[in-house]
């Protein structure tokens, strides 16, 4: 070997292995579970736009961030969002406590398994099951709770784990952005202590990277053991509004591409993807999932009790949002049940 | 150059180039700023010991969680913590529309420049100047008032901008720690929308990594711009056991390493280092920044308003916290003014 041409090797080589974080080899397909078609096109160009140094529409790794709502974007939430069922079942579990929850609302249906009857409460009435069912444990304690229930429950429906719910496609998705050096986090209604539980295992999202609902928590030494206590008082709800105020307080940046599935993700594509001025020219991605496809998953959007898409959907048009239509897009759903 | 000889360099300068992240090249000292003494010897070696593949107390690199007090701990805190110097410039700034201030305390003591006074009112009294001079502003309009603030306010007893009164020490410290994969968090008493924007410049902190007091903020489309406002209401006061809270609301997890310099810095290094069972066998760090240097920089502890250091400093012996004295154990203060 000719120590020009074995030099060559060496940088060739060199350029390949150290080309960190690991990009996709050339030729294989980042997102196999999209039909070849506008939104998986758009979201590929997207994000070559962004990363490509030669690009005008570069953005350094730091900026990099990207929000997905979970419930209904990550994983199915019908009849009524995981979390939900997990309060329901908790509930019923700590009820022989409780005489006076067999007369109230919305413990009353809770405890009869009458999820209309939960639902016709209102939001006001699935938070007060949730903040009931999570108040006075321990942080440890609730967290050993939800790794039970997650590790065995079923879904009453399809019979799968709910873990076993989530969306092969939106798999592939949060892949591809952190093989694109994107720092991806859950932004979601959901409770952040609940999904801290599966994050990590499921979406290969670590912990500090979850914002989610939040309830208040005290510290004390207990025993002489550091110990947090969970209170029942609401501190963040992570929902409307609450998306990017949770950003702000916890990011403090604003992402770059954000991705929902309900009226209650409006603000946050609204804040990550409207410039502020026009000086602001930074290229921004708006993702919406409809939920078009009754055979493999659920069909629902304006008047649904669940993942109402409404307002979102109407805006979608005037803000170029993708609107991503899981029956067209996705050739499957979950990542085992074959549909 | 035959080929074996060839491979073997490729080999050699492979490893080398792609060790990620850079590691410290083999005899260079990683915290030169630090007097070759115990101190320094506890700490290289505590880092050692959960680095080192081979070692029994190994951690992962996802449990490399290293949160850091603020004032006091990576910057000075005297005569006053110095967002409270902000506060004080900012209070007499808009003063003119608050007439009422004149006859009022904490604002009397502030427009008369009157700290003695102003600490006279106690932290209520100094939260109380805080959450004034901040409430209703915009996040953008703050970030610019904080932005040209720390770009040309002098302290008035060192003549220096405040990011120039940062410890080299630490400095060193922090891209130690990053060097060998810990994620590096601020959690600190101070405003976090404060630290936040001087904080990745400073100390290479990434806004998404600085945890500090909160205030509430709202999100609203303001003029069609997406527009997050200031509220004055505060949602976690990060100091005692505030910090142990701030750390699992947005972190999820705890560290293996905190350093503070106060008793308010007391509950994050219990939370931090105490085993909370006999099989939790993690190696911990605590850290505390012992102000010994009156020429140097200042000396205080029990006695002090600012940066009192008195319960945590009497739990340190019983604990194995490492008791840092800024004189012996420092060979420099500051980066640039020579001490």
């Amino acid at each position: 070997m000719k120590p020009e041409f074995s030099k060559w090797i060496f940088f060739v080589t060199l350029s390949f292995i150290c080309s960190v974080p690991a990009v996709q080899a050339a030729g294989t397909d980042p997102l196999p579970s999209w039909n070849n078609d506008t939104s998986k096109k758009a979201i590929i160009k997207f994000v070559k736009t962004i990363t490509e140094h030669n690009s005008p529409d570069f953005v350094p790794v730091a900026q990099r961030i990207a929000t997905f709502d979970n419930d209904g974007t990550l994983w199915s939430e019908q009849p009524l969002y995981f979390q939900g069922i997990y309060a329901l079942d908790r509930i019923k579990a700590t009820a022989k406590d409780h005489p006076e929850w067999k007369t109230t609302e919305p413990f009353k249906s809770a405890l009869a398994g009458d999820m209309k009857g939960v639902m016709a409460t209102g939001k006001e009435g699935v938070l007060t099951l949730l903040l009931t069912a999570h108040a006075g444990t321990t942080a440890e304690e609730f967290k050993q709770s939800v790794r039970d229930w997650i590790s065995t429950a079923k879904h009453p429906e399809t019979g799968l784990l709910y873990s076993q719910m989530v969306f092969q496609p939106m798999l592939e998705l949060l892949n591809y952005l952190r093989a694109n050096e994107f720092k991806v986090y859950l932004v979601s209604g959901g409770g952040v202590d609940f999904m801290r539980v599966f994050a990590e295992e499921v979406y290969g999202v670590p912990p500090e990277q979850v914002i989610g609902t939040t309830i208040d928590a005290t510290f004390e030494m207990r025993n002489g053991i550091p110990t947090i206590i969970k209170t029942g008082k609401l501190v963040l709800l992570d929902d409307k509004e609450g998306k990017p105020v949770g950003i702000y307080r916890n990011i403090g940046r604003r992402p770059i591409l954000a991705a929902g599935n309900s009226d209650g993700d409006l603000q946050m594509l609204q804040y990550t993807t409207i410039a502020r001025d026009k000086k602001d020219s930074t290229p921004r991605l708006g993702l919406i999932i409809h939920h078009t496809d009754a055979d493999r998953e659920w069909a629902y959007d304006r008047d649904s009790a669940i993942g109402k898409l409404d307002k979102a959907l109407a805006e979608a048009k005037q803000r170029k949002w993708l609107v991503v239509d899981m029956k067209q897009d996705w050739t499957r759903v979950y990542p085992t049940s074959g549909k």
